[in-house]
């Protein structure tokens, strides 16, 4: 432990900062398990907001770079390790508390997403935002990257269920914004400018969620299509007159990864299949499962079939969200997150099918299709340099294709590291120097997650 | 019309700029009819973002304070004129453009909400976002107040349906920020700060709005309670199981402003009545419409009356609406915005019975009582100082009685001129200073809507 570190440590109790190597690795990847990753000079297992201020002051003090870091799920490269840097962990901070009567839940940072669904549901409350990783990832992650998931095409994303939070700046300044009331427009939107900033702004040690009312069980209805634009025009056609409380597309190659994975009979020569969930109440339940299911068959499905079963709906469900995890045995992964509006659908798909041709990767598509919201996924040989120099020209592709189409690089994953060097493609210029200007004005000597995207 | 004015005037077609007094006097006053109202030097009349952008480089070329101005409902003098300053006025850039396959809206900023509202239907979709003022308050103003209403309660405020904005920087660079893509998480949340920016920190001068299918015709509940605490009650009550899309608060005073304005058969010995909506899907309408009745029966409501007819529940949201106007020939208003988290709504109703009594002064209230958001209305007579002055007593109570119990100073009006003095008593000073960060970052200059909050 250098004398800089030193510092710190004797400044937190014994234990928060970890030097040693081998308690060190578990802090260097995230889940984009990118080859750029460096060793963080030193982990801080913050116990507390003080614990998190102290560090920072240090970190102001010694000009020391900070990445934040939850459950460490980032897609995008946002909590890898940086050389010379410090990793924040929050991951010890993990409080749900649930105020049933103001219906909101008080968590620390560190609580995964699935506490404080449980914590929720066991007072009937509901906390509806669910990425696919809901059983492994916090919520302090998902404020930092605004995540999304897949009844947010219903619900809403992260930011919808953000009614306050404690964040602490990069001089350990710690600020309260919002709270629990529902509506409040007292000053700027600050609150909502730290969701989705990526830990570049500060450090969530607090959050205040907004909870719904229990959630019915869903209704779900199964549709194979012959091709993927089939499938896209069918999202087109339900969102029409239906507000589903799930859209997920998986094309062939997906859904043959995931039988190759757990098998569950889906059917392999699928061009692509919708999993389309409605919780809509009572008798109109009815009403919608037949809307969905007459929108498949009009765009041409082959097979079409529904559950009122929740089990059942679940077990579909599990499959789409296993399909990452799928991946792994087919080699390294190139996460993409690229969403367009949602009539671009189905040009976006195809362009992926031809750039998937021209660089020869492989790339299956999951969609959080309802919202535009893809996932294609270009799988390479991590041990063969050239594979890996297809597949970043793909990864690079994929995103230009999206741009031209009026869309985005990242629709809930963020930009984190992975992505830093396109933003300025899709946002252009204007954007670039606000987005740099607001970060000067929070972190001047820009040591909160550096080397991410501002 | 001095040198400098027309300098501007010069560079803009004829017409843009105005000066002379009578036409000047439009520009004045917004809905708040604050007496500290000043007369601006001259009012610009922007038809594109291209006059937007010359004014803004011109206002910055000689320091001039600039007040954007949508339709001037503003309830917190935000757009009201300030001596010296120029009003730039949206109030003609008003096309609007709907993209059904995208279920979007594309608005200039003078746009009326019902406009938008109409436009939408017209294609069977639906813009949600619902203030009171909704015919004669624009889009722009919306977007600068994060404007609420009365199925956000439901349906959410006007942040969730934002996707994109064009804004033009108080230098004159114009910013195109999000776009038609549903979910977007490349670069910080800027889109959503400048969303109840209040023209602090930009002018919008397009938007990209997210509309869904078309709302189901609601059922209404109004129940009368002997208590406003009883009505408080029962409205957490309400909150518990049921989604409703209205839940709307009127006291004693209240019922009896609209009554003698324009009478409806209202109960005038009511302590207070709930205005409820269902707008649930087919057959969970009846459960939803049953379990709104019970609660209320439950908190002790001594009349409650439950219509499927559309247009009887219409006349009762007119009643509501109406309010605000029905006040007039009692004098002038100082119109409140105070919220609490939802619990705390009867110890709020009760401060304010109490704060009222303390300085003599009638406060009829209504709210959108499932948010905690009240409109608590300090009826003044203009013409006698010492009635002006225990109403501003009381004004500034009701703001610390909020504060005291979790809440805001504004739940949807803005902060303006009118409350900014006591923004810092609620946020605090550490978040006071974020937000004097984040201006200066955008507007160094500080041109933009001067002596507003930041
Ligand atoms: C199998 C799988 C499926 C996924 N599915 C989805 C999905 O459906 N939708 C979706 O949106 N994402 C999804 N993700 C991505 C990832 O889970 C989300 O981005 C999640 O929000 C990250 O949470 P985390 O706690 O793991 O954050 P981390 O990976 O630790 O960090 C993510 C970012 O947040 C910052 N950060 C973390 N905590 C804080 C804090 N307290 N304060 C400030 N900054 C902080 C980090 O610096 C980093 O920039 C998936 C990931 C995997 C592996
Ligand atoms: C009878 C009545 C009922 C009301 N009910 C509600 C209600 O239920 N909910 C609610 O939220 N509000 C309500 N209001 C308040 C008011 O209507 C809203 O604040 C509305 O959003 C203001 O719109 P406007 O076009 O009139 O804006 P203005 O009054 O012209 O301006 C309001 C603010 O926005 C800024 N601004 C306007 N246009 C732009 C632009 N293009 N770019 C940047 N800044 C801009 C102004 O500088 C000012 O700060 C009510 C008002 C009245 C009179």
């Amino acid at each position: 432990m250098d004398d800089v570190v030193k510092e710190l440590a004797d400044a937190l109790p014994a234990g928060v900062v970890v030097t040693d190597p081998a308690a060190l690795e578990k802090y260097r990847h995230d889940w984009t398990h990118d080859s750029s990753v460096g060793t963080p000079r030193a982990a801080v297992r913050a116990e507390s907001a003080e614990h998190v201020q102290e560090t920072l002051r240090w970190a102001t003090r010694h000009g020391i770079g900070v990445v934040p870091r939850g459950a460490g799920t980032s897609l995008s490269g946002g909590s890898m390790a940086v050389d010379g840097c410090v990793t924040l962990s929050l991951e010890r901070m993990r409080a749900v508390e649930i105020d049933t009567a103001a219906k909101v839940a008080v968590v620390e940072p560190g609580a995964l997403n699935v506490e404080v669904k449980k914590a929720a549901a066991a007072e009937d409350l509901w906390y509806p935002p669910d990425p696919s990783s809901f059983e492994i990832c916090s919520i302090g992650g998902n404020i930092a990257t605004n995540a999304g998931g897949l009844c947010c095409v219903k619900y809403g994303v992260t930011t919808d269920y953000v009614l306050g939070m404690d964040v602490v700046l990069a001089d350990g300044t710690l600020v309260t914004l919002g709270g629990k009331r529902v509506k409040d427009v007292a000053g700027l939107s600050l609150l909502k400018l730290f969701v989705g900033s990526e830990g570049t702004l500060g450090i969530v040690t607090k959050a205040v969620l907004r909870l719904v009312p229990a959630q019915q069980p869903a209704s779900t209805v199964i549709a194979i299509f012959p091709t993927v634009a089939d499938a896209a025009a069918a999202v087109i056609e339900i969102g029409r007159t239906v507000r589903a409380s799930m859209v997920e597309l998986m094309d062939r190659a997906s859904i043959n990864a995931v039988e190759d994975f757990r098998p569950m009979g889906l059917d392999r020569d699928a061009g692509a299949l919708l999993l389309v969930q409605s919780d809509a109440p009572g008798a109109s339940r009815e009403e919608e499962v037949a809307a969905i299911v007459a929108a498949c068959e009009l765009c041409g499905a082959k097979d079409v079939e529904a559950t009122d079963d929740p089990a059942e709906g679940e077990m579909f469900v599990q499959a789409r969200r296993v399909h990452f995890t799928a991946l792994e045995p087919r080699g390294a992964v190139l996460p993409e997150d690229v969403g367009v509006p949602v009539p671009q659908l189905p040009a976006l798909l195809a362009e992926i099918e031809a750039i998937a041709q021209r660089h020869q990767v492989e790339i299956p598509v999951v969609a959080h299709a309802g919202d535009g919201n893809t996932h294609p996924a270009i799988v390479y040989d991590a041990g063969d340099p050239e594979s890996e120099r297809r597949a970043r020209l793909a990864f690079d592709d994929v995103m230009h294709a999206a741009i031209a189409l009026g869309g985005t690089i990242t629709g809930e994953h963020g930009v984190g590291r992975l992505k830093a060097g396109c933003l300025e493609d899709q946002i252009g210029p204007a954007a670039m120097a606000l987005n740099r200007r607001v970060k000067a004005a929070l972190d001047p000597d820009g040591i909160l997650n550096p080397g991410s995207f501002v």
